[in-house]
């Protein structure tokens, strides 16, 4: 309860206490009211009502210092519980967290493919069941499912509009189905936007004046948090790292776009032709010829030290790299975070790359650094990050946009 | 005064119902009252100060409809005045502005060149009282000088650090130097985010959302407006356009910056190049080899039909179209605005290729249009927003920050 933060975007005296307990829990009603601002007798109404609500334990007293010895107060981890999924070509992920954001299940099944969104939907509410039953957690407790999926969305509307790597989903209104199949309330939101809500959320890039992560599973996306605030742009479809467009500079050929380029059906793609013109690969590629498996098998292969893998990850993260320097220089970003099931394998190799490039050619360098780091939960972040997007509404009700721990700099 | 609008960023009733009036005047103080929310008793003591201080007139009165004619109000132009100065390799270009934001002088000398810091500061500042002299100002009437430079800055310490098109100002105290030389306040910003400031402040692009200004003068930048709130970055070095990295997707060639690869200096010396090797050009470069001359030369000779220049400018403006469009699907930007020396001439070349290039691969086209045009002040753009900087601080004293009319929307 040290540093000084900046307020939640949110408009109740509750919102702001709970969010508090549970990032700087725990915490005496004393240091709450300091912290907030709000008057003792407020505080220990709203703390009243919480402890009642049995969102809040009174867990111990603090060390005495002379005076009265202080009723420390903690979330109650178990109160209600969120459920992340995480919509993909590659795989479909899904996360259980506490209340306290800490994730207590998590499991992965075959990506969307060529199934119909219907069935897809079908699929996931039947694992989803199955998942709270194994761990025990009773509907009503659970506060509702946050499913990410890769732009352009509808946000309002919820649905998914025509994303590159979902071609089938276009205009499928994803968050009316998974909700009457489960039952439970549902919030969509972008995958990459999601992940850097997590990473917030969960206090890793906290100070960041100007963050993004960079998320990669079939697709490339930035999740976009400035100032503390998520930044949507004017239609919700900001942070398309992936649609760069890449130019021949000597103009000869005609170009593609960063995930045309760095994405791992790219690198896929590159191994197949290269085998397939007699190169020597030193290692197999997937019989069935899927895409993400076979990125897998060559990300395994390059942190073996096999070369003819390393040298296509190495291209794929220095194409990345440049993305992300260019991201960085338009931002002028002090955090970066790598996330996404891609990163899952050789997420250090893409991870090294990003900091040489950005050590050579950020423009602010002489300023200050990037800090730039690989996602705690790199393969689930965006999962996760919806899981969190459920927590914060129920802890903020009336909160509608992310604001976190981000003390803004002068200038 | 009919659309509604966000408060601008002022701590002071007298600073909102300045702006008001020099952005909506002639206006009463009923219908200010109306759209401050201030009570009319408050509006009518900040009115008849600002009326005793000489900034405001009462100008007539308002065509009855009824009830008694309303005394209308209008900013007094004549009030105070500004001077922007754009500092560029290529250029120094002055205005002065009046109160209401008028441009009513201007002029422009060559660029830095190789000449010392201390000895430009001199010319400038003797500029500035020659210029001054000839429009009948007097010192007392002047708010200040905004000048302006290409990034990096440092904009607490009022220096410029290194600019690439800058080399020999590095870490040279501009604001102080310009200070000591006039004996007037000098403000020191971004050359593309002060010409987006005073494209807001100009009201062209009011409600856009999310905002850029393209800045080309011999290097490329851009002033980021998100949401009406001036986006700066981490450490004020955001927009950093011409400095997005170029690679070859063939990894056959090294790539390059985009400034490198479209700016001035490119054409030009592609220009020189293939007539060196030959080609025909149909037109004469400059004797003494001044890039941004040549780069004038080609620009002019392109909007005549020569093909040889055509192609050279239609490379650079597709070069930097791809840089726009990638500007656009990271920032999911409504508004863009080219300005700067370099479009003087042939703008309307580039203005087409951003225009063709954002319908082809802007990723959220299916959602929004990109509104895209040429400032009404293309070639002193940065100039007018060095103004347009001292007369918002001096219209609304402890603002800090440049609010526009955007209207948010949601999500």
């Amino acid at each position: 309860m040290t540093n000084p933060r900046a307020p939640l975007a949110t408009t109740t005296s509750r919102g702001i206490v709970l969010d508090l307990i549970r990032s700087e829990g725990p915490v005496s009603r004393v240091e709450l009211a300091e912290h907030t601002g709000l008057t003792q007798a407020t505080m220990s109404t709203v703390v009243r009502q919480l402890i009642l609500d049995g969102l809040v334990l009174e867990t111990g007293r603090s060390e005495s210092t002379g005076g009265k010895p202080r009723v420390l107060l903690n979330i109650n981890p178990d109160a209600r519980f969120a459920v992340g999924v995480q919509l993909g070509a590659d795989f479909i992920t899904f996360v259980v967290t506490n209340l306290s954001g800490a994730v207590v299940g998590r499991t992965r099944t075959r990506g969307v493919g060529d199934e119909s969104p219907d069935r897809v939907i079908e699929r996931i509410a039947d694992r989803i069941g199955r998942l709270l039953a194994s761990l025990d957690i009773a509907t009503p407790l659970v506060a509702g499912i946050g499913i990410v999926a890769p732009g352009p969305l509808d946000l309002e509307a919820g649905r998914i509009l025509a994303p590159p790597t979902l071609t089938t989903w276009g205009d499928f209104p994803v968050r009316a189905a998974l909700q009457r199949a489960t039952g439970l309330p549902v919030t969509l939101d972008n995958d990459a936007t999601a992940a850097a809500i997590g990473e917030f959320w969960g206090g890793t890039v906290a100070n960041a004046a100007a963050h993004c992560t960079v998320y990669m599973a079939a697709g490339i996306g930035a999740g976009i948090v400035l100032g503390g605030t998520v930044y949507r742009g004017a239609s919700s479809n900001a942070g398309e790292l992936g649609q760069l467009w890449v130019d021949d500079p000597t103009g000869k050929t005609p170009g593609g776009t960063v995930e045309d380029l760095a994405g791992p059906r790219a690198v896929a793609g590159r191994a197949r032709a290269l085998i397939g013109a007699g190169h020597a690969a030193g290692f197999e590629l997937s019989p069935d010829g899927d895409p993400f498996r076979d990125f897998d098998l060559i990300a395994t292969a390059a942190v073996h030290g096999n070369p003819f893998a390393r040298e296509l990850i190495e291209r794929s993260a220095e194409q990345l790299a440049t993305a992300i320097v260019n991201l960085a220089n338009i931002l002028d970003l002090d955090s970066v975070v790598l996330a996404g099931p891609s990163f899952a394998t050789a997420g250090s190799l893409y991870l090294t790359a990003a900091v040489t490039r950005l050590q050579q050619r950020f423009f602010a360098r002489a300023r200050h650094p990037v800090d730039v780091r690989l996602s705690a939960h790199v393969a689930d972040a965006a999962a996760v990050g919806g899981a969190a997007l459920i927590l914060q509404q129920e802890l903020s009700p009336r909160a509608t946009e992310l604001a976190g721990r981000a003390r803004r700099r002068p200038g």
